[in-house]
């Protein structure tokens, strides 16, 4: 059981999720960054579950994930589906257990706890799958693309910032900015996932290549310049945004920059 | 996905969890039950997820649960894996909401989360059900099973009491004795419901009959009266952890007595 949590949490992705809840914690100045780590591991735990949930059988079906065969295919699928509920319920924990140790005063673990459970639930990842699965493909046009992707993928970018921020003890006005840049930044980094589908290798992707052959994506609606297009334009709007946050938001432009270059990140 | 979670949480189930944790509040004095509800509901939520999770095809398979067919049969495995996620996400969100409400002073939502996330978790919850898969029949002696259902079962028994407890701003005295309670209670519940699968009908249990024939339970080990001793040797433990409260476990007591006589609740 804990070598499948283990495998499902540490293989090789890019982390840009911990990332972003650090990064944006050390612009807003949260000082000691060790229980800021924590939370950066929690956004990290449930995104490796939600990996781990769409390679299952009944839902992507997938063989390949960061270069290794997937949980159920490495461990069974009931280890898999144990894996999962785990690497989740450990997620709540581990923020609970950070909240009383961040540089205190406005946010509390209720606020933590809450916002992180916001971002997963029907109204965000859980959500953004829900439709993706009954949407048929001919229904997907850009619009309701976007809705699943800004759900399936923006909604626990925008939950790692919001976390990053309140372990800051942000003020309103620089959570709310640092949430639109994570918003953009999501679903656009969705983009570019979908370009190196298509225009890499599957070495340097780590999926099989014909497992999301009959996925719509934005490069099949828009085709690939199209779809480069709306992402530069969603990451000028991420940009855009921290604005409000002068220097302080240095390291974040260049997390956007790094978003809109993976084929040399 | 939304009446996916309502099915799976809305069954007609006995809510001995949930029903545990309002009497446990309300015998230490909780006062308003209001926001002990919303503990209690999440406390079910937990279990429902459970349910959901031990019916799919790669668990146990089953057909029927609370007397209609299981969520994964009603609504596919897709939905039914999403909307486990969705009831265990819901049940932290809760939690933490509920939290600044309670009658407060000892314990915050860091202290709650925390004690449901380790109910759940590898040393919980799912540690009980992944030893139970790992476990070969013939490796399944009296204290591997007491081990896999003190934790499959009792853990949730727990961590519905120590929330109820915690409700109730109580003293570490009372909530240590409200755990032991809590704990036998659960064990004995289970050896409970291995004795109503050999002695009630389908009908009555609302499951189908042979789903559980291979399972080693209480009742394969001990027989039929050896199970039923162990179950009231069990109850009698938890009633007597509940001396410390004298009249104030009045109600406590006689849900012990409730859960040792299943035929007739």
């Amino acid at each position: 059981m804990h070598r499948a949590l283990l495998y499902a949490a540490l293989g090789p992705g890019k982390r840009v999720r911990p990332v972003l809840t650090l990064a944006v914690a050390d612009a807003l100045g949260a000082g000691d960054l060790e229980p800021v780590v924590d939370l950066a591991c929690a956004v990290e735990m449930v995104h490796a579950c939600s990996l781990v949930l769409d390679d299952l059988p009944a839902m992507d079906d997938a063989k390949l994930r960061r270069g290794r065969p997937t949980v159920h295919r490495e461990f069974g699928e009931d280890v898999a589906l144990l894996a999962a509920f785990a690497l989740l319920t450990r997620a709540f924990g581990v923020v609970a257990s950070a909240a009383p140790r961040l540089r205190g005063g406005r946010y509390g673990a209720e606020e933590l706890v809450h916002h992180l459970a916001a971002a997963i639930g029907t109204g965000g990842l859980i959500g953004g799958q829900a439709l993706d699965l009954e949407s048929r493909p001919e229904e997907l046009d850009l619009e309701r693309l976007e809705y699943i992707h800004s759900h399936k993928t923006g909604s626990l970018f925008l939950a790692a910032a919001e976390l990053g921020a309140m372990a800051a003890d942000a003020r309103r006005r620089d959570l709310d900015a640092v949430a639109r840049y994570a918003k953009n930044l999501g679903l656009a980094f969705q983009i570019e996932d979908d370009l190196l589908d298509v225009l890499a290798s599957p070495e340097a992707t780590g999926k099989d290549a014909g497992q999301d052959a009959e996925k719509v994506t934005f490069v099949k609606l828009l085709g690939v310049s199209g779809a480069r297009a709306l992402a530069d334009e969603l990451l000028a709007f991420a940009v855009a945004s921290l604005e409000p946050l002068g220097r302080r938001a240095t390291a974040l432009r260049a997390l956007a920059e790094l978003v809109g270059r993976p084929g040399r990140t």
